[in-house]
């Protein structure tokens, strides 16, 4: 293991963390907020002292491997989450010290899950709440990829850990650049739904918390009335955003790059508008023909608006779907758990993967009745490699059994079935609210210690795609070989 | 796809139908029961007739190919399904035939969920519904190879369409000699069974139907009470034949055969007693500490019957555990879904799928820490290969996929999440009772005609282990090549 390297990178996330806190910093300059201007700025003076000292010697062995990709991704993230949540505490909105973490992990991980029962709070710390949302939706370490050199090809293995999906698609050969165009769109589009939602008539800091929670697809509101509070031409810009960025951030480099081609033939993109508008119909004709909605645009907007913001693992809501029809209800749930597309901010087990599980499942079914043919799997015409198809098998396995070990353990606290399992399902996919007792109008605070710490490890388990926080606690990685 | 030797099976299968149905028939007379002698003689002796005609004459080509193999097993239990319905319906006891298949089936496939609010009704029907446990728990094409001479190796198809689990063991290279030796193992321990109750204070009838309902693995219960009317010493026996039951057959051959050390280093035997007395250890504490059981003794009793109940998915139940801690709930109903051993009569996903699934993820962990190092998976210290692994993981997602469409579909009728969510775990584990309005205390009746059949084919697909339901349904078995 290649500690050296390990010590800069993380000292050098302290020290970016410490930049990323001026911002809330200069909010509560302008919101005259003097107690909240005290901590940023002590917390950022703190982090950026302490990064830039430990940052300063660089290593000379530069080289990540995978182990130590994935150990640093995981770590990078335990660390921003430690940070992050000494401003809940300090300016006194968040009581105990695990409840901010748990807070400030739901935000990184862009879970949206909540332990506050209100969410109104001063300026500067709603906005580093929803910040945390934006820093996290497109990862920390491909920031530092973007802004840092890095010689040799090895930074290839801090992208792949930290990236959604089932194979990261290197748009050009170097990975820096690779990050740094990621950020441009992503930058472009935060900056594109602000626009946007500053002409629907919000304020510059509404429509700035706003984007952040919706381009990261976290879904932390600002008032307790969440979106409910936004007129309609705002609800839909938000769907619009919600729906663009779930998408795989490489059908905007292909259409970036004048390939239109490229950015139409993927198959996930096709499942997961066709999911998403089929599921919308749906449940537009369920809710109207019971009478929820008083018009058919009405309908189809309140279905529109849940079915992307679960699909996109958002979270955020209109109307309470509790209400409406069982089917519309399982429909969602499951969407919820299939997820946005890979290389999106979105969460959940990923449509790309669903597509190689069916597709290899299919093709099992045809091995076994006709033994002597045997198929590759294909995705957007090409066909997978056969280590990929393996790995989306052991996910599923992981997956499950995280899940389930999970859903045990929180079990210990005595609360019903549908609230253990939508918590852990809710949490390990990044969507936010559950049902029952964590539904859309409940929260997270009446879990035990315990079960707080394994809901955290579940939100960055599945933020981070299982893998580091797998690694990071398996002993095999430890060993010296 | 030979067309010919499918239906000589088929009506193979009928002849075998109705040479079962002569028992009922006895039970009839003997518990003078003149409707239910008629329903029985003449449905015996149709299928007889008409099996006979129908396999009179032998195909030319008697290969049997795994396409074959797959489609005859899913067919002979529809047939089996769709005749032994017949009584129900005649005799009075079950109103719609619906309903009556689903019965059946639901017999068959040792799953035990009833549509009956009243489970007393006559001798004979009470027998042959507790009987299809029985013909159900070993397989009926696994009884047509021990019964009947088959050229060639192909009937080895055959056997491993029927057969539970990951891999069949062929414990001698002449797959006729394992299947009469499977079967004289099951005969000789119903027996057993039957001979011990009767020493507890049963009558022959209660011994009869209660050791099929246990051999099976099935839980169809005589009377309303369930085991609950029976002694402590009965309900001990009964413990004890599930536990056995549960457990790969192939045990008791290495037995049989005086080889104790190929029978005790199975890794999912061990599994399976680790967790069964591990399980009913820490539950028979949470109970006995919540007052629940009056002594420690009743704790482990009562704690034992019901992990073993579940684990081997038999579904009989002493105390309702919907009263326990919800700890001890969700550990029971996660040992449902992982159910009993590969080449046992219980059902679920099988220790052994779970043991190489956990195997193979940690291999697939190690593989990504140190790319270099590529691990075969073990199992009983052997290596196994690479289409058994493959072939679990297409398992599991087959189950996920069923598991979410049948959740989906049974979502149409309203019910809800606790109540659909149940009654699919415990239809396509062949469980029985699930939890809500499918609970111990309650019954599949509500459910509407699509549900139902959705119901069936999960038990149907359950047992058989997804493959050849999938197969029957899939377009490509039917394509000429």
């Amino acid at each position: 293991m290649n500690y050296g390297m390990i010590r800069f990178l993380l000292f050098r996330v302290l020290q970016i963390t410490g930049l990323l806190l001026i911002l809330p910093l200069i909010v509560a300059i302008i919101y005259h907020e003097p107690g909240c201007c005290k901590v940023f700025f002590l917390l950022s003076a703190g982090c950026i002292t302490l990064g830039s000292a430990g940052a300063h010697f660089k290593p000379n062995n530069i080289a990540i491997y995978p182990r130590e990709g994935f150990v640093v991704t995981a770590l990078t993230w335990i660390i921003i989450s430690l940070v992050g949540a000494v401003p809940f505490v300090m300016t006194g909105v968040v009581d105990s010290y695990v409840d901010a973490m748990f807070e400030t992990i739901s935000g990184l991980t862009t879970t949206g899950s909540t332990i506050l029962t209100n969410v109104e709070m001063y300026y500067s710390v709603q906005f580093w709440r929803t910040f945390t949302h934006w820093i996290g939706g497109m990862g920390v370490l491909v920031f530092i990829l973007a802004i840092m050199p890095m010689a040799g090809g090895y930074s290839m293995h801090l992208m792949r850990a930290e990236s959604p999906g089932p194979s990261v698609g290197k748009f050009v050969p170097k990975v820096r650049e690779t990050a740094k165009i990621l950020y441009l769109i992503y930058f472009v589009i935060t900056l594109l739904e602000i626009v946007c939602l500053l002409f629907t008539g919000l304020n510059l800091y509404e429509a700035m918390t706003t984007s952040f929670a919706t381009v990261g697809t976290g879904g932390f509101g600002l008032t307790n009335d969440g979106i409910n509070a936004f007129s309609t031409p705002s609800q839909i810009v938000i769907i619009v955003f919600m729906i663009l960025c779930g998408i795989n951030f490489s059908v905007y480099y292909y259409l970036l790059t004048l390939r239109p081609l490229e950015a139409f033939k993927s198959d996930e993109v096709k499942l997961y508008l066709g999911l998403m508008f089929g599921s919308a119909s749906i449940i537009a004709y369920l809710i109207y023909r019971q009478g929820i909605t008083a018009t058919p645009f009405e309908s189809f907007h309140h279905s529109l608006f849940s079915v992307v913001s679960v699909m996109t693992t958002t979270g955020f809501a209109t109307l309470d779907f509790n209400t409406w029809p069982q089917f519309a209800r399982t429909l969602l749930v499951l969407l919820m758990l299939l997820g946005a597309c890979a290389g999106s901010t979105g969460g959940g087990f990923k449509l790309s993967r669903f597509i190689i599980l069916v597709r290899t499942m299919k093709n099992e079914l045809i091995y076994l009745v006709h033994p002597k043919s045997v198929k590759k799997v294909y995705m957007d015409k090409q066909p997978i490699e056969t280590t990929v198809v393996k790995s989306v098998s052991a996910y599923l396995s992981m997956y499950v059994i995280i899940f389930i070990l999970s859903t045990l353990i929180v079990s210990i606290d005595g609360f019903d079935y549908e609230t253990n399992f939508t918590a852990v399902a809710a949490t390990l996919n990044n969507i936010g609210p559950g049902l029952s007792i964590v539904g859309p109008t409940g929260n997270f605070a009446g879990f035990s210690v315990l079960s707080k710490f394994v809901l955290m490890f579940d939100m960055l388990a599945g933020r981070l795609e299982l893998l580091p926080m797998l690694i990071l606690l398996s002993p095999d990685t430890w060993k010296r070989r």
